[in-house]
């Protein structure tokens, strides 16, 4: 942000009213780490609070080479065939080491990047899985603002990334596809427990008759294990994104778990339970912050990790120096 | 303790030589929660470190009425066979609430609570998962200082406490059983990711051909999961523990993943990164206590969290006027 850059009411106001440019301006700032950008974020996003809350949250996952981009950008069409307005926000802390997706999830998805009623925002490269979450949810609350009625909030599964996911949208699509090796085929197991709709992609060509294998173990997988919500027994449906069929059954999917979370008063429950638990992850990582900030205890804590990790001090021990060491610290400045 | 008891030299001394009496009051030590018994407790662990380490850590998991009690009973007897010592350690967070298990382990596992080589201890009616985690993880390394080279930690399940009992143990059992409802039968979705050795129970009487039903249900469903080490597959087991069949099968298999683990180094490597998660987790807990424990902040807290429930405010400005309630308050005492 320049020292020419809209204050936080005006930008507000243009995201608003649906400026694409202030929207991605807005992103920019909350994605900045700078304090005084922080806190300009934080204006903005309090500007903006009761505008948000209108999109249906959709988390969807899939390994490398699951055909992710290409189903997104089917499902993004169906949906915009439907006059919806759709964001897609992309969670990747490995993109922080390759380097940024930014180029490549607009070059796959081509159609969908161009069309005027969507919006695609790749993560940019992130000081990890929290800094990365962070900035999505808030990304997330920024594209309600300005209007989009669906926001599909992607991940390649990279570490907790799907926990990280699962905590800001209101369901959770796992995509996956027969062929490749194990690790592509199969879905992480703690996946499993978040689950509400399992994509089976490239259903076409040679792999036909394999998804619809797929499917069926998936199914059986599924039914011997307890489903996380009451409400909803988790979905396999199958799909080819580049045939574009099967697109309208996993859209038709979305729109009766949203109809039946909303009636259930779940999706409400859901949202102001995740808002709670994110407030106490801001406290931990604000103090967690604060500890590592401070140059006298960021000196010890690498000897501390050291001594923990070759047994030589117990954890809660080297905690207590770790915490005294910022104390004694703050008390002398 | 009262002011007669002894040491953190004296105890640990008590420890080591293997007494029981002293055993049991070190664990009652670390599961005081007053301050300075926390101090006497690290003291005490801190003279005690150099003797820990030395017990394969088992965890094992089931819902309530998989014969749990039973199994470990069976299991407990079978490698007392093999003269191993044996102690046995409870996480279960759900006892604060029912008030404790403390008779009802020893009354389920009569044989193995009155056999010389063996040792159990159920947890204490705690302050939630955080602190009964730590001090079951604190109880174990007294229990390798004891001696035992054999360290079983078991929890019924509830809510998050097989990922905290899988973050102090080498390896993973769930135990399941044919038959019951279905959240019975069930194991909970995000628990196959830690699974290394489903034992099917009860494979006996009317239920023995089911059992062997759901063994290959499980053994299919871990098939189509990616499997979280490198280095083991998990595997599925069936036995009855009434009959005491099929025990020795799955301490063959424990033994194996012992040996693969130590032979790939993987045990070390494992116990090593865990320490600094603990060391972190308590990090974390400690600044969280301070911030909790500060009266002009818990006030706060709650009308916070309630803002933050209605949507009236966002997490992180809520979470960042917690933080600065307590900067503030101890600036000004």
């Amino acid at each position: 942000m320049s020292t020419t850059s809209p204050g936080p009411a005006e930008l507000a106001g243009a995201v608003r009213a649906g400026d694409r440019r202030a929207l991605a301006q807005a992103i920019t700032l909350v994605e900045s780490s700078r304090p005084d950008h922080r806190l300009e974020a934080e204006a903005l996003l309090g500007e903006l609070l009761a505008d948000t809350g209108g999109a249906v949250r959709i988390g969807i996952s899939g390994a490398p080479g699951v055909g992710k981009s290409t189903f997104v950008e089917a499902f993004g069409l169906e949906l915009l065939d439907h006059a919806h307005q759709l964001a897609v926000l992309a969670v990747d802390p490995s993109s922080a080491r390759s380097g940024g997706s930014i180029l490549g999830d607009k070059t796959r998805m081509a159609e969908l990047s161009r069309h005027p009623d969507a919006f695609i925002r790749p993560s940019p490269a992130g000081d990890g899985l929290g800094g990365v979450a962070r900035r999505t949810r808030e990304a997330m609350l920024l594209c309600e603002a300005a209007g989009f009625d669906v926001v599909v909030v992607e991940t390649v599964g990279v570490g907790q990334s799907e926990y990280a996911v699962s905590e800001m949208v209101d369901m959770f699509l796992v995509l996956v596809a027969p062929g490749g090796g194990d690790d592509l085929q199969g879905i992480k197991r703690g996946i499993m427990e978040l689950v509400d709709l399992v994509v089976v992609n490239k259903a076409d060509g040679a792999l036909a008759e394999a998804a619809h294998g797929v499917a069926a173990d998936y199914r059986h997988a599924l039914h011997l294990l307890r489903p996380a919500r009451v409400s909803w027994t988790p979905r396999v449906v199958v799909c080819s994104s580049l045939e574009r069929r099967g697109i309208d059954e996993v859209w038709a999917s979305v729109r009766e778990l949203e109809a039946v979370l909303r009636e259930s008063g779940e999706l409400d429950h859901q949202r102001a339970e995740q808002a709670v638990t994110w407030m106490w992850t801001e406290i931990r990582a604000q103090l967690l912050d604060e500890l590592r900030r401070d140059p006298a205890v960021s000196a010890r804590l690498e000897n501390l990790e050291a001594e923990v990790r070759a047994g030589e001090v117990l954890a809660p021990e080297a905690a207590r120096r770790a915490v005294r060491a910022t104390r004694s610290h703050s008390e002398t400045t």
